[in-house]
């Protein structure tokens, strides 16, 4: 048996932990993998330098190298990947040269429209002396002319390694055969296959990959890897054991997928719905990761958000403007308005900022329902935002209740993720323009003008408000991964909005970890 | 498109639920499904009276198909299937006569060795009036000759689908595609597949039944079904609304599929690596369920079992007979025991069994390690049986500890389900024969043997023990289904003892509600 495995589950599933992984589970996995008929084990990236915060699988430092290569233990071969997108090739020997004892192959991901720039960056990273694998990304895209593979023909002494990669998860195995057999035909390379599993076709297009004569596989244990998830390792070492009838022990690789159901039950990995529609649909699968990951969005909101996407069946209602409204709603004349988030600052000080909001004339908007049943009683003109569920959730509360409380509720312009305000709810309901705009033809935009601070900052704009209090923003201590991708946003919309309209003046009225000018509620109301 | 989509969620999905769901569970399904281009539900069983609890979905009396029929409203028609195993021809008017209204559809799980029983079933069936579909079971063991299928040419009054059935989940979507083929070329009938997901081929499998030509596919909802489960409804739904352009809503899927996913979570279903082992090798996959349900082994012990049955790559070891050792350990002499169970009775009243033990000169017997700790300190002969993960908790205790309490450990012969035995207690351990006889090739003695009961009268009946009292063997309340059937697995075992040893006498020291002859310690301390 020829074919060859490349366990990648750290590099791919980094994606979930932001590539951080406890010691411990490091080096189960790299013993249990060295004990499989595994021949590469893909442990990370090499990056250079980013501003944001990313875990050690993300930079590889030599020592985590080092120590690595000491457990494999002279087994699997060890692989890294470099960021297409981050590296020129200039920036190879920098980022390569102090690991060339230790990984003997260096993969890339490629974008077809950028072969040229791909190959530029093979060439440096052979000139450092190690194995190349070039990953060209978008096979569903490809339709079924593969001339375009020739490129490759000439490069065996760049290239070793050309892998076939379906990176939306939207292949069908005949293709996956065609794909592979023209490479395999074709090219002097030793060729590849990665594939997803968002609509549970990772396996079979595997199988289809390995009749066309495929030479390396990628898996992953347990799947896990970015959005859907990858071939199972499990799964193909599982077959190889049956088909070939090798005599494999696969009691430690059991063991460790215990491990790994404990982080897919947390991260939620795997072909969930919305997956599977974006890997039907031929869409991207990293936008549906982001907006299941955050949470704020429930799965049917997602689906919905993908198929008015793919098919516009789904067109989203559309409501008055807020500015149109302001008049008949007595909104016009606020200078000052009070902005509410769901931490818990806007409630222990709600008298506090009562009593602000009162003495200033101002306005208070709810970014969210998290701290609105503590001003019901409030006597002081209030407005509710409705960004992702929040919708829905009204329909658990009296509609009575609400209408004695707020002069009206408040969502961002279509097209947004967001659900059905209720009917008798509906006649006091707003749009306001998202502060954030639609980056170019990505969805996550879409993600930021539904969040609840955007919409809260679209009323203060939308009403020429020329003073905003923050309170109950507060920012998270520490942090799990969600949180600190909420921060994230909370951080860029503020200086988006504060940058972009330089005579509206931003403060908190109470403790907040943002970087932001800060106030204290009860110092202004000694004033 | 004619392909009609039957689901069968209730009645696959019942081997989990013991075909007990929720009133509110059931609702949103039948409401869900009604909205989605799905032809038929199969809502359950019917089935002649059983001596165990199952649940409305396993009877389906009247009145529920009634008040189902109600929400289904014109929707989906209704199919139940019979149980070949439990129905003779006479039954059917019985057990169908009054439903001719509701349901359209009366399908049969029939076996290809009873091929003739299956087809007297259907004609009797037909005669009450109702379409009728003979599901073939064990697809992957037909091998590439299809001509058994030439009986059901001339049966197009009797049976109007014919199904083929991956029980095992381990057909490859060729196999499917040219039984298909097959089917849909020479038989009248229309014809059917129902598939398993063992090896995430579930999806690919009915891909290749389409382009055969098949007329209907068998779906659950998130796979819901016995053992690794089946086709996902939420991924052939997403493919007809992609693949044909139909604007399909599914937002209310997608929220049926997240309380699903908390059963899921519950019963764990879905393609884990016994499923796989399973599949790859052609097993049944009824074992394996059983196996992890009652979470007694783990993960990695149950694909050591399958592993060993399949390829007898990894022999059980082997210990001396404890029978032959008795002499040396001194053991040959006891007339009583009494045999610890993990229930919180034996600890409650630990001092009185030690008394008890004390005075009759006679042996305690450590069903497994729960209660063990208790009795640590008290001067009797004592001994440990390892059944299921025993053996693996022993590392974290100190032998030294161990050797001062126990005069040896004992396990069943091989073969057995049970992890390897610290060396440095392997000279003090010994295997007994079990008690219970395996039966006709089936593995679910293999569990029983393992059973810590099963392992502890074993031991009785190796050193010619005539008394026989246990505690700790409680029972319980209510209890979960993992409790029910490990109670019932207890029952059994009693059963089967006291009968095949009538000069063996069981009792029970503490309170216990199994169904076996109760005395109180403390009044046979007072004699």
């Amino acid at each position: 048996m020829q074919l060859n495995i490349l366990d990648c589950t750290l590099r791919d599933g980094g994606y979930y932990t932001n590539w951080d992984f406890s010691n411990s589970l490091v080096q189960n996995y790299i013993r249990t993998m060295a004990d499989l008929p595994i021949d590469y084990i893909e442990i990370g990236y090499r990056n250079p330098t980013q501003s944001a915060y990313q875990g050690e699988f993300y930079y590889l430092p030599n020592s985590s190298l080092m120590s690595l290569y000491k457990i494999v233990n002279g087994g699997p071969k060890l692989a890294i990947m470099l960021d297409a997108k981050n590296c020129n090739p200039g920036d190879v020997p920098n980022l390569l040269n102090d690991c060339r004892d230790v990984v003997k192959l260096v993969r890339m991901a490629v974008n077809p429209a950028k072969i040229e720039d791909g190959i530029a960056l093979a060439k440096a990273v052979k000139e450092c002396g190690f194995d190349v694998a070039l990953n060209l990304m978008y096979l569903s895209k490809a339709g079924d002319d593969y001339s375009f593979l020739s490129r490759f023909e000439d490069l065996e002494n760049v290239v070793d390694y050309l892998y076939l990669v379906d990176s939306y998860g939207a292949c069908y195995p005949q293709q996956v055969r065609e794909a592979v057999k023209f490479a395999v035909d074709n090219l002097p390379q030793k060729i590849g296959f990665h594939g997803h599993d968002n609509i549970s076709l990772a396996f079979a297009n595997a199988l289809a990959a390995i009749e066309a004569g495929v030479d390396i596989i990628d898996a992953t244990v347990l799947g896990m890897g970015r959005g859907a998830g990858n071939l199972r390792t499990e799964l193909i070492i599982a077959y190889f054991a049956q088909v070939f009838d090798k005599p494999i022990d696969l009691s430690s690789l059991a063991d460790l997928l215990e491990t790994f159901q404990t982080m897919k039950n947390h991260y939620g990995w795997g072909s969930e719905l919305p997956y599977i529609v974006s890997g039907l649909a031929d869409l991207p699968q990293k936008d549906v990761m982001e907006w299941l990951g955050k949470k704020r969005y429930s799965t049917s909101t997602v689906v919905q958000t993908l198929q008015g996407k793919q098919q516009n069946i789904f067109p989203n209602q559309t409501y008055p403007k807020l500015s149109d409204a302001a008049k008949n709603l007595d909104l016009q004349n606020f200078k000052t308005c009070v902005i509410v988030g769901g931490g818990s600052t806007a409630a222990e000080h709600s008298g506090a900022i009562s009593e602000f909001v009162n003495k200033q004339q101002g306005l208070l908007i709810h970014s969210s329902l998290k701290n609105a049943e503590v001003y019901s009683k409030a006597k002081i003109p209030q407005i509710l935002c409705l960004p992702g569920r929040e919708a829905e959730k009204l329909k658990r509360l009296a509609a009575e209740d609400l209408h004695n409380q707020f002069k009206g509720y408040v969502l961002s312009s279509s097209p947004r993720m967001t659900s059905v305000v209720p009917r008798e709810l509906s006649e006091k309901t707003f749009e306001v323009e998202p502060i954030t705009q639609i980056r170019d033809n990505s969805q996550i935009a879409l993600m930021q003008q539904d969040s609840p601070l955007g919409i809260g900052l679209s009323i203060a704009q939308a009403l020429n408000i020329e003073s905003v209090y923050l309170s109950g923003f507060d920012g998270y201590p520490g942090g799990n991964e969600v949180e600190q991708e909420l921060a994230m946003e909370v951080q860029d919309i503020l200086e988006y909005f504060t940058t972009s309209n330089i005579n509206i003046r931003v403060r908190s009225l109470t403790p907040t970890r943002y970087d932001l000018q800060q106030h204290s509620v009860y110092a202004l109301l000694r004033n």
